[in-house]
């Protein structure tokens, strides 16, 4: 018998002390399977020499059994092809995963065991052939050293003992590219910190999952820009947690009135954006910044600080990352290697004092046990290799060109229907539409023009923001012209 | 300015005003961070030029900066090379996620704001270059058609238009290998679905760890075996349900058991193993499974259905999953790919009804937002290429050759001081050792002839049972002997 068949000598149970034949067991025993829909129509039976050695037969009563069953129109011979399941049987459908009726006679309804989920799901609206898509952010997939990465992984993979010793490295991910993270945060950021202050995980979402996970309880309360990252919001809410939301303004969070919150109550975390703030791309100021920096150190405020945009700064110097301060392990560091490389590769990292970030690998494991060696060792690679830092220089160099062309062709076409942030840096525009103008209208319209455009439904949490995060890192100029056309025919 | 240095743009504050001449203000600049240890020793200052062009300066300026620096000890100037800080420098260590002082003078302690994970790290045993690696279950990589995966792979992120609408598919995974999978899965194990049942994940782990979060809240109660897989004990935990624990036999887990359990209280989840059960390996007796069945109709028990195993069986035929029986709903099924390519390539999969599924989605895009859709689309290739059933039935005949001369190597090896129970499917051999005999010793003595041998304490959780389990798949007549000698040697 192999793997790819159904266990029919389990299923079907022969009594050679029977009075019924063999041979009309075994189809009787068919035609129970097929009436519970277990075989469907159309579903070929192993051949006959296959079936008989599986149930310890002879081979000619399962011919005969066959043959009952193309007698009883059970299933249909297709000479050379073999015996399959007739496609015209009133035959029950299985009901596994749907209402059944209990033994006593009483319907069994769908349970009420499990939670729904309150978020939106990306997935609702899909991508059609040919479709050019505007994204909320990502990088030019195009551009990423993909092909090192891919000639890096085939190496490793065929050396065994490479592969075992990655297996064997546990939940804090691959050495080696903790080891890289931990110098190129310290030289572009002023973290100062060790491989072991690194843990790598499948996407900078599963870093701020995990990292939430390690603070908030059910009843926890975190406190979230307004507007703020939805899937960020969603996540503390799946946590249990309440949401204290804090205006955000052009020079960032209103750092006075979480000051004011740390007074009156004593929140369990703040989770901050401070580079290109998503959605707004706002930048949160110096001065704040050193006031939210002694808020966290009198009030001992656990900070989660997503910096899944700081490479990318177009306009002047960035701002150090609060993490890079005095902070005394307060504020735990997220940041994505996906929005570096190209939204398929799925990595992210956290950063915390050793402590935490072992805990914190735990919890990893428990939840998903490893990342991907292979991928994070070959980006590990690219590290050692310059070729992370080549691919950022050049990436950086394209994007800036690519804001400042789509910021002018958005200005000629949105002038009086919208407004939009001139971004420093990050790889989208925060654009406001008119309070009564349909972005999910406009969407459609595009769409008919071979554009696709998230509708805003990710963002637009608030029924009075009425906006939508336009990205203009991954397209080029015929396809940021494509989208004006496009725009300027359906607005 | 680039994004490959730190912003010392806005590091340091030129002001032209002051009566300081600017090339000392820049070199006092300089002088703060180094104290702070924001920069470390050995670190190279950018070149004048683009010092200057970052701080918007003359870069006569800048060189005379950095010759003031290096007059005051401060920097180590490399000829050809260029300027460095000074390894000799009694520097403030920066203290950002180590213990501090607050301004009022009070120490602030390192928080105690996360919680600590009480969970084995697989990771705190590293594999030594060159050792042979005994795993406790893993399929053999090197047979895996990983090649056909990365040629797919590559062929795909080429094309622009695949990515995007992959990336569009949003979080229940690519929709081939959803469709793909449920085909599979209708044909080996009659479970009666839709790609709307599928929902991927980043490894089989994951899959259950959104499963029980759809339905364990703090205070929950899980019904779990005796013996059970340890992970899944830490992630019930973890969640803050409570574990009622069942006793697992020859015959699986006890059935009687859990119907007196959910009589008396109402369980909220069963987790339950019922195809080579971990770590034990032995199969729950068709007797049970009906008994079973009808319990969880009864008791509307939600279940999850751990079947990491499932397509590898190599005595008799498999009895089918407790999920392609009526059960409406309650039954949450869980499978892996890893389990079946290369621990390597994580993925897996949760089927259960459509609305339990498209919830289950909404938590996981939450949690993770999507996983990897150019792997998941490749393996769908493996599907319609035929690669997978090929690979499959290759494996099968391969890993039962293999665990015969594994249990007889074993048996000649161990059989005064442990037992074993020959397994009918799966990839390992659980070694239960006599009272005294320390499984981690052996680790360590194995460890010295270049094995490396997980010392049994992800699964010696219990003190009372002093086993192991001993991986055969992933080893070939060599790796067999050269373990078994070390073993002889060791023992």
């Amino acid at each position: 018998m192999t793997a790819q068949t159904l266990p029919f000598g389990t299923l079907i149970q022969i009594d050679r002390k029977s009075a019924t034949p063999v041979f009309r067991q075994l189809a009787n025993g068919l035609i129970d399977i097929i009436s519970k829909g277990q075989l469907k129509p159309g579903y070929q039976l192993p051949a006959s020499r296959d079936m008989a050695s599986m149930l310890k037969l002879n081979r000619t009563t399962v011919v005969a059994a066959y043959e009952e069953l193309q007698l009883q129109g059970w299933i249909e011979t297709i000479r050379r092809k073999g015996n399959f399941v007739s496609g015209h049987l009133p035959i029950t459908k299985p009901k596994s995963f749907h209402s059944t009726t209990l033994a006593n006679g009483t319907a069994m309804e769908p349970g009420n065991f499990y939670r729904t989920v309150a978020a939106p799901q990306s997935g609702t609206r899909k991508l059609k052939p040919q479709q050019l898509m505007i994204n909320d952010g990502y990088p030019d997939a195009r551009i990423a050293p993909l092909d090192v990465i891919l000639d890096r992984y085939r190496f490793l993979s065929k050396r065994t003992n490479t592969c075992n010793k990655l297996l064997s490295e546990g939940a804090l991910g691959s050495h080696s590219l903790r080891t890289h993270l931990s110098l190129f945060l310290s030289r572009t950021r002023a973290l100062d910190i060790t491989p072991e202050q690194v843990l790598v995980t499948h996407g900078a979402q599963l870093a701020i999952s995990i990292a939430a996970k390690m603070i908030l309880q059910p009843g926890s309360t975190v406190i979230v820009g307004e507007l703020n990252y939805v899937l960020a919001d969603r996540l503390f809410e799946q946590l249990g947690a309440r949401l204290i939301k804090v205006k955000v303004d052009e020079d960032g969070i209103d750092v006075e009135a979480i000051e004011r919150i740390c007074k009156e109550s004593r929140p369990d975390l703040l989770y901050i954006i401070p580079h290109h703030h998503h959605p707004t791309t706002v930048t949160l100021s110096a001065e704040r910044r050193i006031k939210l920096l002694d808020v966290i150190r009198r009030y001992r405020l656990p900070v989660i600080e997503d910096d899944y945009d700081y490479d990318f700064h177009y306009e002047h110097a960035p701002i150090l990352p609060l993490a890079s301060a005095d902070h005394n392990g307060y504020v735990l560091y997220v940041g994505s290697i996906s929005k570096t490389l190209s939204p398929i590769v799925r990595l992210g990292y956290l950063i915390g004092s050793e402590d935490f970030v072992w805990q914190a690998s735990k919890l990893k494991q428990v939840l998903d046990i490893r990342g991907d060696v292979l991928l994070e060792e070959s980006v590990a690679h690219l590290f050692s290799a310059g070729e992370m830092q080549r691919h950022l220089s050049r990436s950086v160099k394209l994007y800036r060109k690519r804001r400042d062309q789509f910021c002018e062709l958005l200005h000629s076409l949105t002038g009086d229907i919208a407004n939009f942030i001139f971004p420093n840096g990050g790889m989208a525009v925060w654009t406001v539409f008119d309070p009564g103008y349909s972005i999910p209208q406009l969407a459609e319209r595009l769409s008919d023009k071979g554009i696709y455009l998230n509708d805003g439904s990710l963002h637009r949490y608030k029924t009075d923001v009425n906006g939508i995060r336009l990205g203009f890192a991954s397209l080029n100029t015929n396809e940021m012209q494509a989208f004006a056309r496009a725009l300027k025919e359906s607005r």
